[in-house]
Order: structure tokens, then sequence, then C-alpha cells
């Protein structure tokens, strides 16, 4: 970083504390486990497109603050699913984007694309409508170079662990070809989250595809041999992918829900509504218990195999349905909603929270409940850890007010580390960055107001860095 | 202000900026797009009244507080309704309010009334018990000179434009009044805007007059010569007042409602809830049904007319039932609750949400919504602008913990600037004055802390303070 | 306090006023209107055990941390209700805790510890694994010594009255005792405070005793000689019981409830519910409304024999139902959840919110309604307080974010003093003192700002640390 300070508190004492601390944390690997990074991009190790394809056109939190002032989508190269025309220009989208750049001051993407021109891609331009094609230029330039090709930046980024995310029903091909290549399996630099969403919940619908639910069903008996007809070959389906998902190196597996709903049914209740689902006899109730209650079935096998159990309750997805309609899933038009994890999970943790083999991580969209409902019960069970803060609010500000939220009640040792949770590979070194000069700033608060003693936050700052997330994701 | 520093923070590097930025914005005109100053009193122009009918008796930031430490209103000369003997001394009102100043310490009351004092009356001896003749002689000495007769103050105040807020059932004659004075109608200084809660509420009732709902439908039909029996005539007359409003200046509408909650119905299924409420067989499932509907329906006439939209929900009204049957409506008895926006919403969003032709202001009394729900919203919807925190938030505290909360996901620019939302005239400048404060000293640690460079945050403070809410509310 | 500057803000200008501040209020005698020490420690005034069942067994706030990490319970010296064996040997149990010292940095239970070791026992080395025999032989040979006995102490802590809690069943005998030797009764040093869950909640059941509600109910008419099997027998022992409470001392009852859902129901619906359940006939709901409608009904007694009404909603008992099962109630299993305070009170507060008779202190662990709903709520009723931050809450964080979010609102005068809440005898100076030094700084911050002059800061400071509690809690 050539702004050396870059969030630290102003505060002179603070700050000198602060950089002390980062100091420590900066050189740290970066373990990254849980983030969506696409495989493909490390397995085959082929130059990255132009900017804007690289930078803007897949970058959601980009094309939605651009949506909001009204600078369509497809205007910004995301491609439609009805026919409509978008635009592919590369140079085209770049000059549209910075004309808007001032939207972005004050919000994290700013410092992101900032950071990764900057310490990346080594452009240091202020980006601009004046600048745009001076930026998008050396960029471009320096993406022709070998030293820019995923697997150079990799090491240069300092990645120890990245963890992909997939599909029970992915056939883990590039993570076979990593693995070949020294780069993934068990303790391999890429590994894989098991992500089995698309099988897991009865009303998941593709809008490209018109995939549903049951063809994922069925299609899951195919891959696996199970007969997914039936509740119990379902299960069996689901653990032997399990197995194939840890011998491509998956240490975790990751659950994304409407709720936090947990449920404990009985096997022959649970029969029923997997298989009234497959008849086509559900409703939005039972699709709900059956999410709920396959919960507490993942965490069984979480117990058994090892997998660290993640769960990201709380969007709602497609709110915005001309965007659904028009561009698809995953491009922004998802929304937060208020998420009740206490009476949500009581019933696993009542029936697990205590197991030492269990380990949960939990994510919330809804900082409301940092301090009544996760810290606490991160607090209070054996089995429970609270995740960072997800996309939304992996952000300075909100970063800061989750330490300052959660710490009180749950200390720094049940918080599993940062996520960057990205698709965008290249900003993985800044958030990561910027996640420890924010935990430093914290400390070096709670140090100069003498709650710490500098030696102890010290030892903190570097497990908040590297040893809490490496030890609790198992890697 | 003589307090040069007021508001903004101590660390002096932030200080030295947030004085840097504040000296850009604190000069721009004032743009007050909505607040219910009685109109009345600009175009009449008439000498206030004395201090105490003019500082306490209307201000239930006031009454309230001293109704909390058990000071009756009545004493504070809060009308009564019911025929109860009520103050009409302002010297002895004044005394009374005086002996409990300190439960101001820490609120903006405090600000506002102690800003209020020395700036705009030039007094500068300190309120308390000791001194209240002496500033309540000091006020009233200079309400009995010409400068201070409202249309002097509104051009020292440096107002560009303000908007009062007006029912359709108002005849707008004081705005015709302002108009042929060369103060109002379109483009003018003083402006109406529309809010038909009385005519599109079925469960509206006065207490005072008892006038309901379907009187003041039956009223409009009068006032424009449309048959309001039927559902048709009723949109018709909506209509044409908001044409004879746009007449009057207005650039805005603004809706009070207790939800979010919008609802798409077909024409004959409004219809039908309509008919059901005049003829007296509404419930409260169908009210909160029809102006839900409503919502949506003067959405479309928005498109059509271009007014922009306001949205204030989430206020019961007339909580405090004792307050209510003794003094009424809008003495200080309501109380916020909880709003969900995200499911509310979600209807109108889904229909005209990305419409380039909509622009809907959406505030809030509930900031436990500012990160979780709004922040997304405004910032993924091209129509949607977040509204100032409002009422009970329009505090330094709240305004930089909304700056703080939203700006990271929403940016500056879903943000539609400060509005005063008051009927205290006299506390328009310092109002803005603070919102002007704390934007600068949030904009001054962006700066500090290198996340901002000094130019564009000094083109922002300028956006906030004047050019946003000019450009949004098209004035 | 050695660290003469512990938690005020770094900021040069603010800690120096918050010194200033502080001074003024650190010498305060502690008023402590509700809390759960023990009354035979100070009634019998013997030695205190080991460092270990002093400090470490009964308190749930590090137990429950330790379970978060996986240590059990059982092995921390918490008695288990299974028969299954616990750690009773203090010197193992001090290890164990000091093993997990680093769990509590940045938690209030590590400021609490680390303030009592160093100011009430003198014991300065630093605690950790090396260090755990040291520090518990230097703690253990205090509290062999005849100033280490609970009314030295007492002196000592410059506590001027201290308020406990019990049942209406207690036959407040060592309230007697305190009486006889001239620290209890009313006026006194050591007074009760009637809480009377056991006897109003028709749920209520004792996991070790199996004592339930009904059997409570008839073991208050033994007491009493009221014929507690009708509802006005049972009304009628209740005011028995609080006459006798009274005259042990008491000045306030306090009531935990699930939620904060208040009733009016008729004499002959209440009698109805009160019958239904005694004869096993009640159900969740008639329960609820049954408790909504008993708080009514003890506000009624309120009015007439002035107890201070306390409401503590929102806390889910024994959540963790594995550690309720093996080690019964209190013992760290409860979660907060969120509470409507605004339609759950309302019909209380329209009865008699502002009644001058009625003092009604409410408390939440729900932070989310501090501005949204609480501050609102005691800003506009003249019988409501607001009550300090509660439990997961009572931290430096929280007690600053209170004052932050409430103050605008409610002012400082309807908050109604720090309550330290604590069953931990030794803890309470230093959790006073969090609270005094955090007020010193949030006051500091405000007179920086200058926003508030330093005379009236200095007034203030003493109001909330002494005068308030006094006077609000008619102490």
């Amino acid at each position: 970083m050539t702004r050396a300070d870059l969030l630290f508190p102003s505060e002179p004492t603070q700050r000198a504390i602060a950089r002390e601390l980062y100091a420590l944390a900066k050189d740290q690997p970066i373990i990254s486990p849980h983030g969506h990074v696409d495989p493909a991009i490390l397995a085959d190790d082929a130059p990255f497109p132009d900017p804007a394809q690289l930078i803007i056109c897949p970058d959601h939190y980009v094309t939605r603050m651009l949506l909001s002032q009204g600078v369509p989508p497809a205007s910004l190269g995301v491609r439609t699913l009805d026919g409509e025309p978008y635009e592919t220009d590369g140079r085209t989208i770049w000059r549209t984007f910075a004309a808007h750049w001032r939207l972005f001051r004050g919000t994290p993407s700013r410092l992101w694309l900032e950071e990764t021109f900057r310490e990346v891609f080594e452009v240091t331009t202020p980006l601009g409508p004046e600048t745009a094609d001076e930026v998008y230029d050396a960029i471009a330039a320096k993406l022709a170079e070998p030293e820019f090709r995923p697997r150079a930046l990799f090491e240069r980024f300092n990645i120890e662990v990245l963890a992909t995310t997939e599909s029970p029903l992915d056939d883990l091909g590039r993570h076979a070809k990593l693995a070949a290549d020294g780069w993934g399996g068990p303790g391999g630099r890429v590994i894989t989250t098991f992500r089995p969403d698309n099988v897991v919940d009865p009303e998941f619908l593709d809008p490209v595809s018109g995939t549903a639910w049951a063809d994922n069903v069925a299609r899951l008996g195919e891959l696996t041999g199970e007969d997914t007809a039936t509740y119990l070959g379902y299960l069996a389906a689901l653990r032997k992918r399990r197995e194939a998902f840890i011998a491509a190196g998956a240490t975790s597996s990751d659950h994304g829900h409407l709720t936090a709903r947990t449920l404990l049914l009985d096997e022959s209740e649970a029969a029923a509504l997997f298989e009234a689902h497959l008849r086509g006899e559900g409703d939005p109730e039972k699709a709900e218990a059956f999410r709920a209650h396959m919960l507490v079935e993942l965490a069984r096998m979480s117990i058994d195999d090892g997998l660290v159990m993640q769960l990201h309750p709380g969007s709602v997805r497609n709110h915005n349905r001309w965007l659904y309609g028009r561009h698809g899933r995953d491009v922004g038009g998802d929304i937060p909603q208020a998420t009740d994890y206490v009476h949500g999970l009581a019933p696993l943790l009542s029936a697990y929270g205590n197991d030492p083999r269990l380990r949960l991580v939990v994510y919330t969209l809804d900082e409301d409940t940092f301090t009544r409902e996760l810290a606490p019960l991160a607090g209070g069970y054996a089995a429970m850890y609270l995740g960072a803060p997800w996309w939304f609010l992996d952000s300075p500000e909100v970063l800061r007010r989750f330490r300052e939220a959660v710490t009180e009640t749950a200390g720094f040792y049940n918080t599993s580390g940062f996520v960057d949770d990205t698709r965008a590979f290249c900003s993985i070194p800044v958030r990561h960055d910027v996640a420890r000069r924010i935990d430093a700033g914290f400390l070096a608060r709670l140090v100069a107001e003498h709650r710490l003693p500098l030696d102890e936050a010290a030892e903190t700052i570097v497990d908040l860095a590297y040893r809490l997330p490496k030890g609790i994701f198992r890697l």
C-alpha cells in the first residue's frame, strides 16, 4: 500500500498503535476459506480478458450501483436472457463505468477498485471520465503480460489456500486438473466447498435452463448411482458427493437459505416431505420445513465427515424482478431481510450445539443481530462460530461495527476470520487488507483506552488474520 | 455561528478538514423540499406572536420532553379539546419551560433552540430558570421589529425554496396569495406539496371535527366536480387536485402511512375496496390493502405528472392515548415502530422501481433498516432515493450514523439531501446547518483515513447541501 | 484505579475533559438499586470461600465463554443436576480458567476481573496460564483477612445502598437479620426487591425441585393466610407480601417476562385465566395473556404502595437445552430475543403512562430498540424511565452506544442510572466505575464538540452517578 495509513484512525495515539499491529498482519499469507472464484481461472491459467470483462461486467456491486442511477446493466456488458442486445465492447463499457465513478465515493467498491488498480496493476492515474482510456489501456497492457496470468498472481498475492464453491452436481473436473498440476486436492492451494442448495431447496429453479430441484435430484442420482427417488437414497447420494468433495480438498460445506430456520423431523416425516416435493405436491411451507430439516441432516453429516458447516441466511433472492427477468440470478437483484437466529437455530443447537465434533460458522446480512443474537449464540455454544460480515456488510464501517458489537459477548476467538466471498480474483488481496487494517484500528483503540496490553493485541491480530481461519476451517 | 467548531470532530486533523469542507457548504442557499411551515405565515407576513407562542406551544419535541417529566402540556399552552383550561400567558409558559431547561441537555432541541436564540434573535444570555425573563424579553423585543417579519427572515435565512405541505382539500388560497405577491407558483420561493393521506386512508378520523375519510372523499368530489362516489371518479378527482397543486408550484407528493406496504390490485378489486369503505363496510385489513394499493396508484400518477413521490412510513399515531384524548393529533403522542421495507415495497418496486420516470424518496423512523434494507434498495433500484433521517432521527448522532450506515451500499448520490420537516420556521437555518456540519465531519473522516481525496469531498459536500436536493426534487 | 485513563477516549481534548468529569463522579457513593447479591453474604458476614468458588463457579459470563470453546461447565465447578461429577477443587478450576484467559480479550469480564484483582485484592500480577497459582494464592490470602469479610468490603466499596432480589415466597429472614444488625430495613443499607415471577408466570417450573406455579401459589396462600385458590385472594396475598417487602426496605419490584406484552383484562376475565391455570387447563397463549394482564395489575399495586416497577423483558430462558438439562437455570443458557415495546407496553401506558404516581423502569437486551422505541417512549410518557443497558449489554461499548442512541430523544433525565445487576459482590465497584468512565467520555465528547458547556456536564455526571438512581428508585 502506498497510502500507508489507509483506514487507520486519524487520532495519533491510535494511529501509531494501528501501524504497529498492522505491520504484524500485513504479510501473513491469505487464507480464503469461502468465495466464488471460478476454479477454471486457476485450472486453465489463461490470460484474463479485457479490463471491462474482468472488472466491470461480472461485479454486481458495480452494476447495481450504476443501475440505481439509471444506467442499464446491458450497457455494462451484463448478458441478457431474452435475446436483447448488450454491450460487448470492453472500452465502451469501461467509459460508461468511468463516467459514473463519483457514485462510488465512500463505498468499498471504490476502495477495492482503486487499490486493485494501484497495487495489482500499478496504475496510479486517478480514474475519472477523462482518464478512462488511459486507465483501460494501462490495465489491458498488464493483462497481456505473463506475470498477470492467474497462477502468477495467486503466488504474488501470497494466497496460502483458496476455497471455491461448487454444487454437488459439478463434476469437479477443474479441481482434478488443479490436483494433477500440484495445485489442488486435500491440503492443496485451491480446494472446493460443498454447496448443495440446488439439490436441497425444493423451490430451486434456474431461470435460464428451466432446471428445477427435481431435475437436480435426478441428476444427483445419476452422478452417484444412488436411487434418489427415495429419501434414503437421496441422503446416501449427498454423502457420496461429500466424500468426492473431501477427496477434492473440501474442508467445508456452505448453505444459502432464505431463513435460519432449522427443524428436527424424524425420518418418515422428512421422507414424506421429500416425496411430496418430488411428486410436485410441495408448497412454500413444506419447502421451508424441508430446508429447515435438511440443515439438521447436513449437520449430522458434518459430525460424521468433519466438513465445517457454513450458513448464509437472509438474502431475498431476485427481489428486483425486472432485473431477474432480463438478466437472471446473481447480478445484483438480491436484498437482505431481517433474520431470526435465536428461534431459527434453536432446534439445531439444542441437538448438536455443544457437540465438539460439529463446527457451524454462521453469517449474516442483518447487522441488527450482531449484539442481540449472534454474539450471545456464538459465545454460548461450543459448536458455533461467527462468520465475517457478509456481502453488503463486508465494508470498512461494518467490519469495525462488527468488532464493536460482537467482541464484548463473543470475544475474538468465537469469530472465524475474514472471508472475501468474492468472484473477483484480483480483489482478493485488497479485501483481506481492508479487514486487517480495520482489525488493527479496532485493537489499537482497545490498547489506547488501556483495555488490552499491546503484546496481547499483537498476538490477537495475527490470530485474526491467519491462525483463526486456518484452524477453524481445518486448513 | 459564533461557536465555529460546533459538532465537528475534536480530533485536530479531522477538525481542520471539516472546517474547510463546511466553509464550502455553509453559505449555500437553503433548499427545503419537505416541511410543515404554515403558508399563512409567509402569505400574511404578519409579525410573529410572543416567544412562547412562537417557540414553545407548537413544538412537540419540547412539550413531549416536559410531559415525560410530569409537566402537563396544558401548562405549556397546548390547546385542550375538552374545554379544560390551558395556559395562555406567554411569560408563564416560558418560565415553566426555562425551569426545565436541563432536560434538553444532549438533545437536538437544545441545539436548535440555543442556536435560534443566538443566531436569529442575537440573544447570547444562556437560558436557565434565572434568565427566563431576560431571554423572553429580548426575543419579544426582536419580534416587534420589521426585520423579524417572516418574509424578511426568509430572505435573511437565504432560503431558495421552501415547500409546505397541504391536503388535497386545501383551497391553496395562501399559495395563490404568495404567487400574486411574486413569492409562489411554479418555480417560486414558497411552493406546496400534495399530501393526500386524509382522502387515501379509510381509517382517517379527525378527533376535533369528527370528520372521517368518507366525508373527505365527498368534499374532494365537490372541490373537483368529479363523482367521487365511484372509484374512477375518485382517481380523476385526485388527478385534478394534483394538477392544481402543480399549478401552485408543487414538485412532489408526500404520503404518511403506518407501514410501507404496497399492493397491486386490478381496477375492479380496488374499486370494490373503495366502495366497501364508502358503505362503511371496511375493516383494518381492507383499509391496509387499500392504502397499499393506493401507493401504487399514486406512483402511476407520479409517472404521468412528474411529482416526486415521498413516503414516510412507520409512525404509530397517537400512541399516547391520554394525550390524544386531551390535546388531539400532532402534539407529541406518536411513537415509531419497526418497518419492513423489503417486502412492503416489493410490489411497487417490481412494477416501477426501474422506471426512469418515477422518483420515490423513502424515509424512516427505524434506523435498524438503514444498512439492511434502505441502502440496498436505494442502491439497487433506479427509481428509489433515500430520504434524510426523519423526526426522532434528525439529530446530530443519527445524521452521522446515517452516513456511516448507508454510504457504503447506496453511496452519497442515492440520498436526497437534508429536509428540515419542521413547523418551526425560525429553526430552519440551524437544522440545515447541523446537517451540513455533520456531513462535513463525516467527509472529513473519510479524507483523514485516506478514503476520499479532499477535492472530491469538497464537491460532495456542496452536492449534499444544495445540488442533490435541488435536482432530485426537481426544483 | 492505577490505570487512570482506562476507557477514556484517547483524543487528548476529550481525554482531558473526561478526566475532569470523572473526578467528580468517582468518589460518589454507590447506589445499587437492582442486583442479585445473596443477602446471606451480608447477613452472615462470613469469610468468602476460595477464589474459584467466589469468582469463577457462579459467574455465568465466565463459564459460558469457556463452554463456547468446548470447556464443560462441570470442569469449572458448575453443579450438575443429574448426579454427574463436577470439579470441586478451587485450584484446579482456577487453572482451567487461567488457561483460557485470552478468550476474554475485549470483553467486559476481562475488565471486571482484572480490576477486581487489582483494586479489591491488590494483585497486580497479570493473569495467565503461568501465573494461575500465584494469583490464586494471593487472592486466597486476602480472603482470609478480616478486611475482606463482606461487610468490611461493603464499607470500603462506599456502597450507600444495595438492593437484593427476592421472591414473594422468601421469608426475608436474612433481611430481618440485617435490620437487627442496623444494616437493613426501610432506609437501610441492604434492602430487598419484590420479584414475583415465580408466582405470576403460570409456566414457571423449577427443574431441580419440580416445583410449579400452582405449588408456589398455594405456598403464597400459606405464607399470607389468604385463599389463593381464588383470584382475589391471590391478589390480596401479593399485596400482603409487598407490604412485608416494603417493611424490609424494598422500594421497587422487578419483573422478568419473556415479552413486554401488557393487557387490560377485567376482573372476571383475569380470574378465569387464573383459575384455568390452577386447574391445569392453561396453554401458552393463556399464560402470556395472564402475565400481560398481571403487569397491569402490578402497576396498579405500585400506584397504591409506591414500589417502583422494573421490567426486564426479552430473555429466552434456557435456550441451551443441553446446559439446562445438565446444570439447570441461570448458568449462561439464556439468549436475548427481539422485543416489541411499542405495541407491548401500549395498554399499560395508555392506562397509567401519564400517572404521576407510577414509576416504570424498562430495561432491554435488544439494543435495536434504543432509538426506535425506548427513547421515544421514555421521552414521551411521564411514568416511564429507561433502565441501564442490561446483561449482555452492560459493557463499555454498549454503555456508550446507549448514551449515543437514547440521549437525543430521551435526554439524560429519563434514564435511571447504572445498575450492576450482579451476583458477584466483589465486582460491584468496577462495574459502577466502568459506567462512570463511559459517561464521562460521552459527556466529554459533547463538551469537546461544543454541544454542552463544561459546567452543565459536571452537574450531569453527578446526576447520572448518584442523584438520578437515588431519586428515581426512591432511595
